[in-house]
C-alpha cells in the first residue's frame, strides 16, 4: 500500500451486483482527485484492517454526501462492515495471475500451479468480472489440452471445500445439458439407494429453464440443507436430492459458469472440470455421467458426445473417480410435465408404477440407476438394471424415497395451479416436431420455476397421430394475468407443435 | 419485444459506470419477480419509445421506492430521460454478433463483415462490459491474421466519423508507445505546417502517465476543439494540435481501449487497426509512425519492431494510406520534464533555439519532421530532415508555433508550481539507470497531470558523470501536503535513479 489518505465514511445504498465488489464514491472527493481514481478502476479498500479489491463506480451527486462512500452488497458482507465505518483507499498492482491468463491468450499451456493461482484469486475475489470473461474466453472452445483439463480440475478441487463420508463406496449421476422434463434424478436416488448404496445427490435450481431437478424436488420435500443436514440424510436413508448451491462446494466454478452463462459460452474443458471437481467436492468415488445426444439437446453429434466421453474418463481418472459414461438419446423430451410440480406428478406417477406414468421417463431412470449400480459392483452390463428394476416395480423404491422425503423434513404432495387453459389441435395429422425452447418459454410466462405449480402439461409427443381438437397441451398458472401473457405469447408464435 | 408489464418511474440516482448502461431496480419490484430478472441480466429498457439494453444491478432496500428504477450516468444520458419518466423493461435475445466473438474463441478467422456487425453492436452499446472483455480476449495476442487485421481496420472506420479536408495531401504522425518527456508532436507540427503542408494533428491526455500530448500542449494553448474550430485553424495555419477526445473520431476504439488497459492486454492486431483507422478518420492520407524499441518502451525487441512495421505498411496501403516507419532508440527518456508544463517548457525551448534546449528532443523531433516531409515529396531520404533544420532553426517553426496557438486560442506561457524539493546525489559516480516508472509515479505523485505545473524535472541523464550533492532532478507541487506524498515515496524507493 502507498500514498493512503484520509478515509471516507460508509453509507449503506443496498445495491446488489451479484458476486462483483463494486465501491462508490463522489466524483468530486478528495481521494478520487488524489489518487486519480476514474471509474472502473480496480481499488483496494480497507475497512477495520480487511482488505478487498473492489471496482470503483464514480458517483455524481444525491445518494453520498461529501467524505461518504459505498460498498456493494456482496463487498459489505464479505468486509462485515457497518454504516460509519472509516474506509481507506489505495492503488493496485494487477493481480499476478492475470499473467498466466494472458499467456493463455498467446495460446500457451497453463501449469497446474498457473491454474491454482487463478483459481485462488477468482475465488478471493481479486478478478473484476470483465478479469473473469477473459480467463473463460482464453480457456473456450477446444482451447484447454488433456493435460489442462486434468490441471483445471484439480485446481477448481482444491480451492474449493470436499465432502468425506468414509466409504468407500460413493455414488453419483450427473446429466450434461438436461432435457425438458428429464426428472430422472430423484428416482434413481431412490433406487441406488434402496439397493443399499449411498448416494449423497446435489442438484441445481433453474437458471434459464422453467424448472431444476433442486425446484421439481422443492415441490415434494425441502432441499435447503446444509451439509450438517445432509449428513443426518445420508446416515438414515443413504440418499439425498438437495439444492447444491446451499453447500457451495465449487466456489470458484460458480463464478466461473455465471460468466460462461452471460458470455453464452461453452467451454469442453471448463465443463468437464466443473462436472468433476464438484463430484469430488460431493465425495463421490463412482459417477454414471449421461449424455443425451439430439437436435435440441447440448450436445448435438455422435462425436462430439464420444470426445466428451474421452475427456470424462481421463481426467476422472487423473483425479480418482471412477467414471462411467452413457450416450442417450436425447431426441425429444422425457416425461410429459414442464414446470416444478408438474415434473414432480411424472416423478412420483413412476413411483407408484400407475398405469399411466411416463414410459420413456422410467426406462430412462432405469437405465441410469442399472449403469449406477454396474459400476459400484462392477457387474456386468444389463445387471444392474435388472436389480433397478425389481426395486422400482416392487415399490421399494417408493418406499425409499418417501423415508428420504421423511429425512429432508417432510413429504407433501404436489398441486396442480388454480387456473388452467387446454390448447387443442386445429387441424388432423402427425405431431413431426415440438419446439422445445419454446415450449419452455411458454412454461416460463406462465410462472414457472417461480410459481412451482405453474407449467405446461404435454399430451402429445413426436410422431403421435391427432385428430381435430384433440388435447395438445395444458397450460397451468396461478393468476389470469399471467395467462393473459401466455396466450399473447402463444398467438404470436405459430408451430410451437407441428402437425403434418 | 414481448410480455411487457407496467412500467416503474424513473429516479436520478448519479451512478458513473463509465460507458456501461446500467439499470437499477428493487429486487421484490413486480417486474424483476414477474419476468425473473437477476443482477447482470443483460435487459432491454424503453423510455419515451427509445430504447437501450442495459446490464441490471439489483437494489434491496433503500436509495429506491417501491415502484422506482434508476440507471447510470450514461444511459440517463443516451436516452435522455428526467425524473419520473416510465420506464419499460423486457427479456432480449443475445447480441447476434457475439457468434462470431464465440466462432473466433474456436479460432475461425472473422470477416470484414463479421468485425463490422462486431464493432456497430459495440458501439451501440449492445455489449455487456464482460461481452467487451471477450471480444478483446479471442482478438488479444497474435490471434489475428493480416486480412483480419485489414477487415478490423475498415470496420472500425466504417463505424465512426471521417473529416474531410478535400486536399490530395494531409500528413500526419504517430509514436507506439511513447517516451517518458517525448514531446516532438507540437514541434513536428509547427515545422511541417511552416512547410506549407497540412497536418491536423489530435493527441490523447494521459491516462496512466504523468501527462499526455494533450495535457502539454493545454498548459500553452487550448485544446478541447470542436470540428468546426479545428477546420477554421487547418484554414488558417494549415496545422493543429488538440485533443482527439473532444471529436470522438473512433468510438468503437474508445471502448475496446477501455477494457484491454483495464485487462493489461497487448494485441497487434487492435493496435494496428486503432491508430490507421484514427488517421483515416482524421482524414490523413500520409502516415509518419514512430516506433521507439527499448528496454522500458513499449516495443522491447528489434523483431518486433519489423513486424510492427510490416503489418502497419500492409494495413495502411489495404486501407489507402500511405505509411512510412521509424524504428528510434527508445532506451531512455527524452528531454527533461516530466509532466505538462514542465514537458511544455522543452517543447519551448527548442523551438526557440535556446543554447541549453534538450538536443535529444530537437533532434528526435527534426528526424520525425524530416521523414514526414520526405514521405508528402517523396523525395530522396535526408532531404526533409534538411529543410525541417532549416525551418526550426530560422525561426519559422516558433512563428508557426504561436500562429497555431492564437488560432485555437491564444499563447499562454508555462509556469512553475510554486513548491520544488531539490533531489541531490548521496555519493560520486556515474549514472547507470534511470527508472521511468518510477520517476514517473513521483511525478504523478507530485500531481502531474492534474496539476498541470507538477513534475520533475531531470538534471541528469543516462552515463552522466555526478559528483556528491550534484542536484539530480527537482520536484515540483502546488501544495506542500503533495509534496509530502511525494517524499514520502521516495524515502520508501531507493535507487530511483542508479549511481555506480
Amino acid at each position: 500500500m502507498e500514498a493512503t489518505a484520509d478515509p471516507l465514511k460508509l453509507k449503506y445504498l443496498g445495491i446488489d451486483t451479484l458476486n462483483e465488489h463494486v465501491v462508490y464514491m463522489l466524483k468530486d472527493c478528495h481521494i478520487c482527485l488524489s489518487e486519480g481514481f476514474e471509474s472502473l478502476n480496480r481499488v483496494l479498500v480497507t475497512v477495520n484492517s480487511y482488505s478487498i479489491i473492489a471496482t470503483l463506480n464514480i458517483i455524481k451527486e444525491g445518494i453520498l454526501k461529501e467524505g461518504e462512500a459505498s460498498l456493494s452488497e456482496c463487498a459489505w458482507h464479505n468486509l462485515k462492515v457497518k454504516e460509519g465505518d472509516k474506509i481507506y483507499f489505495s492503488h493496485l498492482p494487477l493481480v499476478n495471475s492475470m499473467h498466466a491468463v494472458r499467456s493463455k491468450m498467446y495460446r500457451k499451456s497453463l501449469s497446474e500451479n498457473d491454474f491454482q493461482s487463478i483459481l485462488k484469486d477468482i475465488v478471493d475475489e481479486k478478478y473484476s468480472n470483465i478479469e473473469v470473461a477473459a480467463f473463460v474466453t482464453a480457456c473456450a472452445g477446444d482451447n484447454l489440452n488433456e493435460s489442462e483439463i486434468i490441471s483445471l480440475t484439480k485446481a477448481m478441487i482444491n480451492v474449493g471445500q470436499k465432502l468425506n463420508w468414509n466409504k468407500e463406496l460413493v455414488l453419483d449421476k450427473h446429466c450434461v445439458g438436461g432435457l425438458p422434463g428429464n426428472r430422472t434424478t430423484p428416482i434413481v436416488v431412490a433406487i441406488v439407494a434402496a439397493a443399499g448404496y449411498t448416494i449423497p445427490k446435489t442438484s441445481s435450481r433453474a437458471i434459464t429453464s422453467p424448472a431444476g431437478t433442486a425446484d421439481t424436488i422443492e415441490t415434494m420435500t425441502p432441499v435447503n440443507l446444509s451439509i450438517e443436514q445432509i449428513k443426518e440424510v445420508i446416515k438414515k436413508e443413504n440418499g439425498c436430492f438437495v439444492w447444491g448451491g446451499n453447500v457451495k462446494l465449487s466456489p470458484a466454478d460458480d463464478i466461473i459458469i455465471r460468466i460462461e452463462r452471460a458470455l453464452d459460452v461453452d467451454s469442453e474443458g471448463q465443463m468437464i472440470a466443473s462436472v468433476l471437481s464438484k463430484k469430488i467436492a460431493a465425495g463421490s468415488t463412482h459417477v454414471v455421467i449421461d449424455i443425451p445426444v439430439g437436435k435440441t439437446a447440448k450436445v448435438r453429434t455422435e462425436q462430439d458426445a464420444e470426445k466428451l466421453k474421452y475427456y470424462f474418463k481421463v481426467v476422472g481418472r487423473a483425479v480418482g473417480l471412477k467414471v462411467k459414461v452413457l450416450i442417450t438419446d436425447g431426441s425429444q423430451p422425457i416425461g410429459r410435465g414442464i414446470g416444478p410440480a408438474l415434473e414432480a406428478m411424472d416423478v412420483l406417477s413412476v413411483l407408484r408404477n400407475e398405469a399411466n406414468a411416463p414410459q420413456d421417463l422410467k426406462e430412462r431412470a432405469l437405465q441410469i440407476a442399472g449403469a449406477v449400480i454396474d459400476l459400484a459392483v462392477n457387474s456386468t452390463k444389463g445387471k444392474g438394471e435388472i436389480i433397478a428394476r425389481e426395486i422400482l416395480e416392487s415399490g421399494k423404491a417408493l418406499t425409499k424415497f418417501m423415508a428420504i422425503c421423511q429425512a429432508q423434513g417432510g413429504f407433501t404432495e404436489p398441486t396442480y395451479a388454480k387456473y388452467k387453459y387446454e390448447v387443442r389441435a386445429t387441424s388432423i395429422g402427425i405431431v413431426t416436431e415440438i419446439d422445445n425452447r419454446r415450449i419452455a418459454k411458454l412454461a416460463k410466462l406462465a410462472g414457472a420455476p417461480k410459481d412451482h405449480a405453474a407449467g405446461i402439461l404435454l399430451n402429445t409427443m413426436v410422431n403421435a397421430k391427432v385428430g381435430k381438437d384433440d388435447l395438445l397441451f395444458t397450460i397451468y398458472t396461478h393468476h389470469n394475468g399471467i395467462l393473459n401473457y401466455a396466450l399473447e405469447y402463444l398467438k404470436a408464435e405459430k408451430n410451437i407443435i407441428t402437425i403434418q
